[in-house]
């Protein structure tokens, strides 16, 4: 089969390799469809090893197909089946993952990937007839974005602040608006994200242009906090940014009651007052992966009418051309989700 | 009627001033027990006006009474009635308290006091006639407890750690414990609430005899965390002590989809990295007041045989021995919840 195989920065290559054959409780599934994800960029130009990419090795990680083997002692899975693919096992709870695993199966860039111990709403999750592989092929990121909006159990009406208008922050924008949240405002600086934030729904701020809690404070008016403190007007509050300065922007000007989620990879060190957390009644999130639950979530979401966040997908390669849609997705100015497509 | 005022700092007095007539909202409540909190120590050894206690006003929002008179647009409420006071107003969601607002109404420590505006399930609440006044005065700090274990959704077979064993942070033990979380580690280091902890179904730590974290690791081993960090294997850690360097040993030592409920005032700066907090799923929590839902919790919790929360009721004076009852409040290796009783 072919296999795209990561050997190091700048070097990726699709190779012959051969076809896995599956135990008598996993699957192999042929992919139909893969998305590249903001981790797989990275490996390809900075270094894997941090984000669970090994040289020598396959990679990818979302994924959607179909099942194409099915070993003799798995239950409830037949050749035929349309199926994503959910990378990260899911352990008990309070387990979490292996130290530096982002996912625990790679290979959404290879032609077939057995999955072991196979079950379906564990690792595999059926997909609707109506739900096409175009379009299901988000339902990783999507997943993501998913979980940190869950965690801050938004109510319809409120109002939500997000930073980062890639990928996750987009998704996070959808999920949002699938619960209600009508007023998402999204920041980032590219042009191609501004106009995306719009198209679905979101209010752009371009960041080059000013300070985003300016932003809110004209558009929404303030409060005053219990402290006698000005803030904004915002119940919820994402990172899909992780720059530096955004928790701190949030902690400074935080309404009572309001939520932060944190979705980005952030190592700064950010001073935080207890006393300012309980007098503001804050809650503050750390949002890591996805559930079962947000996985069927997401595919009940991609399956309305009403979602089109299949629009972020701005480019589709044949997994022939792997090499060009790496080149194309290290290119932000000019792209947000690229895909490689199998058939 | 009689009525405490607050004079300034060591200087409190009873004294004989006009009893207040209640408007036709209203209804006049006369107080049968109440309790000195930690901020009226605080005003009465301290400074008051940072907690909300002014110079030649009466004082005290910890209250439980009967109904004297109900003025005529009042519904649902009549003479009679045994309620406990909710001193803080419950304001619209997201509004909070106004600033340096601890109680929007002050007068346990009189005969009587008006509620304005009276409602029940709002700032008065009925209690059950199995129910006694004397174990009633607890609502209050009991109220403030129950508020930060519900924040911190705790599920039965958990474990937590509560920093802290003073009234806050036995009213926590006990509130947890009547979630299901039996393992409930409480550090302290004075002997009277160290046995307190112990009587009331606790594990008492000694921290002058070591390190929490050490006794906790001993006691139930460790995790590997998401980042290869060793974990603790407690689920809850609520701060109820306010000492600094509290939430830093959280931080350092968090297990996975833990939580952190921050209830004692500490306004020290702690450093936290907002990667640790993704890595690690944790949810950090400001705590603060309590909603009706959580009054009529502990209120069904009080009146139940199993909880004897009363026990840390250590002394009772009656009203007019009230500068005696504050000289053994600020006693705090020999009390730990001094009562007023005004029949």
């Amino acid at each position: 089969m072919k296999a795209t195989i990561y050997h190091g920065v700048g070097n990726i290559s699709l190779e012959e390799i051969a076809k896995p054959t599956p135990g008598e409780r996993d699957v192999l599934i042929k992919n139909i469809r893969s998305g590249i994800c903001g981790t797989d960029v990275h490996a390809y130009l900075v270094e894997g090893e941090s984000v669970g990419i090994n040289p020598e090795n396959q990679f990818g990680h979302e994924m959607v197909g179909v099942v194409e083997e099915v070993g003799a002692q798995v239950e409830g899975i037949v050749p035929g089946m349309r199926v994503f693919v959910n990378p990260t096992k899911v352990k008990p709870e309070g387990k979490g993952l292996s130290p530096n695993e982002i996912a625990d199966m790679a290979g959404a860039f290879s032609e077939y990937i057995v999955v072991e111990e196979a079950a379906l709403d564990y690792n595999l999750f059926l997909l609707p007839d109506d739900l096409s592989f175009d379009k299901a092929v988000i339902t990783e990121p999507f997943s993501v974005a998913m979980h940190g909006v869950n965690l801050a159990h938004p109510k319809p009406g409120e109002r939500a602040l997000v930073y980062g208008g890639g990928v996750i922050g987009l998704c996070t924008l959808v999920a949002l608006k699938s619960k209600g949240v009508e007023e998402v405002i999204v920041s980032d600086i590219k042009e191609n994200r501004l106009a995306m934030i719009k198209e679905l729904g979101g209010i752009p701020f371009d960041a080059r242009t000013g300070n985003v809690i300016d932003f809110v404070k004209e558009k929404y008016g303030t409060l005053v906090g219990n402290m006698g403190e000005e803030t904004i007007d915002v119940d919820l509050v994402i990172d899909a940014a992780g720059y530096n300065g955004v928790m701190e922007e949030f902690l400074a000007n935080a309404k009572t009651l309001s939520r932060y989620v944190i979705v980005a990879l952030n190592a700064s060190n950010v001073p935080i007052v207890p006393l300012y957390v309980l007098a503001k009644e804050l809650t503050i999130l750390g949002s890591r992966g996805y559930t079962a639950q947000d996985i069927k979530e997401v595919i009940e979401s991609l399956r309305s009418q009403e979602n089109h966040l299949d629009k972020i997908i701005t480019d589709v390669y044949p997994i022939e051309k792997v090499q060009e849609a790496f080149n194309k997705a290290i290119d932000a100015e000019n792209t947000i989700k690229v895909v490689l497509a199998y058939e």
